[in-house]
């Protein structure tokens, strides 16, 4: 395994492996790597010839107030995972590196970024893409894998990819989940043992969710107070958001007869915690 | 020479001259083909192997009340002008190929594209960076050519390969202009001939600009208000800018000691045109 601190480096290895005809799978990530991160990882190996996991924690993307210095760094964990997995390259770049001088070109997902997350973060997503688009020109990979977790970012890089004709394929991998249905993050670390308890209701909203579309429930409004009183119940939970949105733009829908994602944000003490699932209506009839 | 209209076809030609080992260059157009065009076609049909221009009106960096639909549109002549000069592929896709969909993902310029023609044309750099970055994508050149002539236009994709790594060398080719001097353009059509005799007026501004600099004026104000008359002496003329800026980020200096770029816009009739040149204040002495 290769582990490549600046793009030249990288170029050079990704143009070899390119010129002996492999395909290249990248994991862009943020590094604090968990079994989300690993099942991404065990996907791109199974379905590419050669396998890149990005380890970068992003400054654009995050805001002013938000958490970018105390992230989780745990590079040598997140390097001996990657061994383990066979993974070929770390591309794992300094903040230097990637915005060597101020960066004026941004990528802005109109329409898609300024709800949910995006309207409790803004600029986020605006930094996702640019840094996402940034890892594509330097890896040129032909495949990417991004996790269901984050509903809204897959759909905004989804969205990305077909707008701009970027010639990467992007597949999303399902979320992993604790034993208590708590969806894996890096987040988690930051809960103490009694808010990691509480933390099993977001999924068990979720679920509740998903039960009452498929008893037959097409009132967006009916479940989302639902959901409040379920995650209220825990005490140190607030509610950034609770939607009921469409698959494709991640728009509220107004009455839920088509496939519909539950997306939702809770602070949980120092974390902020998103989870999601999709449920088709149609579909789930028990 | 192959004429692509679709991009599933053009990205497997594409990738036929990459396995090839081809050196692959692009330059990008909006059709009409000109003499200043065709400098740009020669010098990549000279440094490339596989030579591609693409012709399409890009209708997202034209204003509501701009020159969409009348900018002219000579096909046929242009491709007879790239088969001439032995063009590889000419890419021709048309507007439903290339946003099938609402465009919702754009590239912005920040600080580069709102003044100058930013300022006058709001939108316009957004459009082109994004159209700029699909063409990118679909061709994957090596090295893209763009005319002086849009000196913040080149500024302005300069700065967007280099904050996207984008992995395309940008190499910018000298203005040509008519014996009068004035910088070739597909707006020139728009002209009446008087309104053509008038339009040399910009040139000769900027040649003044020249030779003040050359002579040792360094207050900006005092050259542009010498460039405005000269050129309000024409009476088809409208001012839109004349700016003296620096080479990099384009914006107005305040006294001229290093390097400068005198850029100018004039509404002449019913064009909107547009030139421009460097100076070096310490190496233009006679």
């Amino acid at each position: 395994m290769i582990i490549a601190k600046t793009i030249t480096e990288t170029r050079k290895i990704i143009a070899h492996a390119h010129t002996t005809g492999k395909s290249i799978g990248l994991v862009p990530t943020m590094g604090a790597l968990h079994d989300g991160h690993l099942s991404l990882i065990r996907a791109c190996r199974t379905q590419c010839d050669y396998t890149v996991v990005s380890i970068f924690v992003n400054p654009t993307q995050f805001g002013p107030n938000e958490d970018c210095d105390r992230y989780p760094r745990t590079f040598d964990a997140d390097s001996a995972a990657c061994e383990k997995l066979n993974v070929d390259l770390i591309f794992a770049p300094d903040t230097n590196e990637m915005y060597p001088q101020q960066n004026l070109t941004w990528i802005i997902p109109e329409k898609l970024g300024d709800h949910l997350c995006g309207a409790s973060r803004p600029g986020f997503f605006r930094g996702v893409c640019t840094v996402v688009s940034k890892l594509f020109h330097i890896i040129q990979p032909d495949v990417a894998y991004f996790g269901r977790k984050d509903a809204q970012q897959l759909a905004v890089i989804r969205h990305m990819v077909a707008d701009l004709n970027f010639p990467v394929e992007i597949r999303p991998i399902d979320t992993v989940r604790e034993p208590d249905g708590l969806a894996m993050s890096s987040r988690n670390a930051y809960l103490t043992p009694e808010q990691r308890i509480q933390a099993s209701c977001l999924y068990q909203a979720l679920t509740l969710a998903r039960d009452l579309i498929t008893a037959g429930q097409k009132n967006p409004d009916t479940i989302i107070q639902a959901l409040k009183k379920r995650i209220e119940n825990q005490p140190d939970t607030k509610i950034d958001y609770i939607s009921i949105v469409d698959n494709d733009l991640m728009h509220p829908v107004s009455t839920i007869d088509a496939p519909v994602t539950i997306a939702l944000a809770v602070h949980l003490g120092p974390a902020r915690l998103i989870d999601n699932i999709m449920v088709d209506p149609n579909s789930q009839k028990p």
